[in-house]
């Protein structure tokens, strides 16, 4: 269920309205109001609130609106918000910009290499990405590796490392949170907060990148294992918690076969549109693990109706000191982002792609 | 491994290396001659020979050529033959003709019902989906249900509707079987054997439609959790009993998400196309389970490299007696179809398709 | 739904009861009376009728009760039948006899070699698994193999061998059929008909060994991503067929560790016993793959409430033809069947089985 | 490759290795020195030192000896500590003491409600569950909830109540730390860590409590898909921050059949105990999601060498605000425990589990 509330409710109307939801749903879930894009509200699980209750809500001066959801997730539902997020990418450093889920031709394209490894790879990757025709490096500063034993990544020289490279390129930069002991630091140097699949259920830091002052966009990544609607859940906490740019990556979910790291779940990205207004982009590189099907399923998931894409790029992917075998070379990424361009370009003529 | 055996071999000389393999391998695998499109081949798993051996194999007279493949198949392989198999649709009776695997343009599409339901239901979907475009008429006679007490098919009346459907439309038709008692009947009816995703390890019957004297083309859909490599050996179970003619399809695995019936796993398109010379084709109906999904994921599969598309289509899925919530209505395939069409024409012009 | 048909019952009255039946189905569903231990029923879903026509089939002279039952499956239902359905094996030929569900303390132990491989081998763990205190001798003359390149098995030569060994030591014979075309010579020469994990979904070999007149026990066991109402529902359709006679056996479901070779379900034993009446083994060979673990395993297996196990013994593992991995030694075999009737003395003594 | 280091080594000689170490690994791998029980050790990926290295090495004044594992885990394996890790739990707030894998025959019992809900409610349950004969409370004060909406824990005011039973029963207790930020809040109330499955690769938490001072033991929950090697190096984390305490918990892995909340994978128990030294105990409450499946399967656990189980038990499990219909009633506990000992017994007697 979500409360729109009144612009102009005064401050005993807005505390009114609290105590009367804290004592129908006892204390029992919590109850904070968030601001959208467009508007304050509460949301809540409707299941606490029974129809009487929600005409006793409606008769609050606080209230402009209640919507009642069946869904568990509230405010990224298609239901709540129907036209899609567009999400600014690069605005609060000097750099492009570019948006992400607009209903243009051209699908945003990140690209880079998993670890930032020293300047002089990082550098060199961020100059042929930026000519191969990428919007936004990625580079990882830190690493969450399985083992405690693998490379960690060079932490905070890694993040000056990538605000170097994007004064260079003029890329915005995307890198890794893993900590909310951190996420003020990667603030300050990145422009896009990603959550990483192992952390998608670490609800102290969805809360920490959701209520971050900078606003910052945040890529989710979808879990090893997570169903399409504890993602949606996973991204409902950073919006509750009051940011309401979140992008969706789906990079693949685990199952039994060893031929691919993954297995990459296109379907769920036409079904999130249906489901949710958020845009949604496609890792190819961790889904497939295997570079030689990095271009192909790329292309398949701008046709699924992917906004964008997220490609491991390595300007020497054989020294890579981290997942080399599943990143590309910029002359792939060339020709990857080309067939991306066109194909898009296709669907839009053609109407193919949802426009909201 | 793989011996080509010489065209001028005597019947001496064959027996001679019969009795050899026999004796190498100790009679612990089976041994048989099989003949592909171009020659007569031995097919065994590499690992019951030895370099010594291969040696001695070499100069057998009957042999012309012995080609070690590291891999559990073999006939299937792409290291065995580089270039796409072609397989023709509908030679055997008075019908239409389409080659599935030509790397031209236009992927090939079968359509029609889940099952062959009544008369009416058959012919009025056959005319309304070779209207869209369609080049193979589907609709099973026999079905595989999960319950003994689901409708079973109209059986051998469902083949005769079929065969006059296909009088009617000229499309040639693909149906499912599912006994080894059944391959002649089904031969008889059918231009394409159809094995379902619940046989794809019945041996009998793999090896029933790999012997059939028909040599109809089987369309093999992957296993419920087949992995790739095992679905590989299924065809070869096919090809190894003599039928050349087997396309591959993806038609969804088993996940833990209950939001789509299955996973599509489109990567395995590429993945196949470098790891065997036989042809692809995607089911986007049972993969999602839903009919709002399918004409997206239809697009993905042409973009993923797809050289087919079968699609469940009905005149009225309200009424289905089977899979209705998957089922398209006709006017929904011709938008498939011309978008496929559109798709696969860019990817051939941008020669974004592998040429073989 | 299961109509129970009154024994006196003429032929008119049930021809009649029939005609009704199918014209409410509309005959798109199967009916068929099938013969359970006590009395004759009718089953059929019970979707397809609603409380009107529940009314109109009481009043019919031929039908004695109706049973609505909300479940897909029916005549496998615990709500059907009460009390745990006891399974005399050996009963066919001169040999040992013995009961799988019955409510004492001594699980049914099979065990032999995954195949039959050659006189000598097979009569010597015969022997030796008789010794250890087995009361059924397991052994594929027919193997499902992943390749075609692999043995398959001795075929014919293998079930003599095995009916040699019942002979000698007294041990009646499970063995797997693999085909249609095979029961009637399988029956021959077995106790148990085997349904193996890929052909649990092969409803005509389901059927066919259903209805055989040997009425011959069947051990159907689990597919390898099976959930357990599929799998019900595959023992409906034998038991629709006419044998009441199955015995389900949990060997492992797929799943993305490759650390073992499928993960042993043992929840599902105690989940059955609540759904169904029948009885349930478990093969702890398969479901771990790795010959270490299996002591353990059917220890656990016996403590969740497994009415039988079924282990591969080998003579000599380290040169069997066929998971030779996964085989223990004899020795292995007096320990695990010493620890299962102590264990399951020790829960039967503490009432810690259900006894119905 | 695990390097012990002489106790009585001059600082310039651990310095000295220390500068070899980041040398020859290129400080591409953290480099730090662990304290386990017996010595001072320094664990890392043996793949990154060759046999030269390894000679040079062992030549350092500060090294005693180097221990070469091909595992990516190293601490954690049963090749670095040959006997069973035994953890005291209690020994730092007043109450009772329990110690997990000791080889004695008495598995130990945790037990208490999914979440702390109210004063009343977690005294009454705690004195249950101390009646039924459990050896340690759990009880949730912070609350990992699927969606923002949901019940998220009484927090401090919950560890405050925990402390409160504690003095009551005399039982130690077990809480699940979600963030880092409240390890030191959790130390001081708890005296067990719990990591949940959700931050099984939160390896910032993992750090934090493996560096916290308390060493409170940490009971380790596998991850909703973890496999059973990247569950160790998660306990590999922690041992490598220096605490050696490390409890392995299963809680079933995510599966795709909707019957039970997950699949518990008892075979995990003794393949871990194979492979390390650290204890491991079984969670059937979650595992299962059935509260009438939890005694069966405490049992099978037992059964296949679980060193401890913990339980979900209220009071009244039909009012829990979280996981009631898998929570069980202390009179099943009492049961339950009585089993688990009987059983233990048994087993210990006949020398059927592993003392090491």
């Amino acid at each position: 269920m979500i409360i729109t509330i009144r612009p102009e409710a005064s401050s005993e109307e807005r505390a009114h309205l609290m105590t009367l939801l804290c004592r129908v749903t006892e204390s029992r879930a919590p109850i904070a109001s968030t601001r959208t894009a467009e508007r304050e509200v509460i949301a809540l699980d409707g299941a606490l609130i029974d129809t009487q209750v929600q005409q006793l809500l409606l008769q609050q001066p606080a209230v402009a609106e209640v919507l009642p959801l069946k869904t568990p997730y509230q405010l990224v539902s298609r239901s709540f918000q129907t036209t899609n997020t567009r999400i600014l990418i690069g605005a609060d450093h000097t750099c492009d910009t570019v948006t992400v889920g607009e209903a243009s031709a051209s699908p945003v394209i990140m690209a880079g290499p998993c670890a930032v490894e020293s300047r002089e790879q990082l550098l060199k990757t961020a100059h042929a990405v930026k000519a191969a025709g990428a919007n936004v490096l990625r580079g990882g500063a830190f690493k969450p590796r399985t083992s405690p034993y693998q490379f960690q990544g060079l932490g905070v020289e890694g993040l000056k490392l990538l605000a170097e490279a994007r004064e260079q390129t003029g890329l915005p930069v995307v890198t890794e949170v893993m900590e909310t002991e951190m996420v003020d630091m990667v603030a300050e140097y990145a422009d896009v907060f990603q959550i990483g699949a192992r952390n998608v259920q670490n609800y102290a830091l969805l809360r920490a990148v959701g209520k971050h002052p900078s606003k910052h966009p945040v890529l989710l990544k979808r879990g090893l294992s997570s169903t399409v609607e504890e993602w949606l859940l996973a991204a409902e906490y950073i919006m509750a918690a009051g940011n309401p740019n979140v992008i969706l990556c789906e990079r693949g979910i685990r199952s039994y076969d060893p031929k691919t790291r993954n297995v990459l779940d296109l379907t769920c990205v036409p079904l999130l549109q249906e489901m949710t207004h958020l845009p949604v982009v496609v890792d190819p590189s961790h889904a497939t693990g295997r570079r030689e099907l990095v271009p192909t399923m790329a292309r398949a998931s701008i046709a699924a109706g992917a906004q964008g894409l997220i490609i491991e790029t390595h300007c020497d992917p054989s020294v890579a000191l981290c997942d080399g075998r599943q990143s590309i070379e910029p002359e792939t990424l060339t020709r990857i982002i080309r067939e991306a361009k066109a194909l898009a370009h296709l669907l839009h003529e053609n109407e193919l792609v949802q426009v909201a």
